[in-house]
């Protein structure tokens, strides 16, 4: 049993869109992703996805609104509602989410990462 | 759907070792706590638990070793290992874990809270 320092984790990554594994627990994921841009339109058809800012902030674009986040706040998507993250600048956010979460959801393309790196 | 800001959830209670609960999804639930003083050695049988420092530090006394946290940093205790938390001052800490985990797990006394507030 080991603590795990958020920001000594994110010094280990630099890309975008990648999130890392750094926790699991009850079959849930704590993961740690930075985000910079315009990510893809999607939904997780059987997972609620928490989003937690680390630092920077960022929007969440839903169908009906767009909610801005910053450092120290967090939103939970609930399972089957579409969802894009946007980001001007670089963003560290921590994901709570099911370990069967793919980052794209229904949505595969050239972003999904199907095997996710632990660190 | 809301996002949630961890400092102005925090302002509004005061109480030590009382968590409430401030999301909920895939049945976890995401609670805020305050903690001062000693806890009581507890287990979860049942239930993996997070504690993420959001400000303050603390340690958590486990039985054989023990593990200090400070602001941004996450500790996971796996079910069934006995731990007591211990903050010389204030601390605010994150707590992600199962909806039906009890704060004092299978040590129940004066501290347990069977009924946890929604803020």
């Amino acid at each position: 049993m080991q603590k795990v320092n958020l920001s000594e984790k994110l010094s280990l990554f630099k890309d975008y869109w990648n999130p890392r594994i750094v926790g699991e627990l009850n079959r849930q994921h704590v993961k740690l992703v930075k985000f910079k841009g315009e990510f893809v339109w999607h939904k997780h058809d059987n997972e609620d996805e928490m989003f937690l800012v680390v630092s920077g902030k960022f929007k969440m674009e839903l169908r009906d609104k767009t909610i801005e986040l910053k450092e120290g706040e967090f939103l939970i998507v609930p399972k089957g509602i579409e969802h894009r993250p946007v980001a001007e600048e670089e963003v560290s956010v921590m994901l709570f989410e099911p370990a069967t979460t793919l980052n794209t959801g229904d949505t595969k393309g050239y972003l999904t990462k199907e095997h996710l790196e632990k660190i």
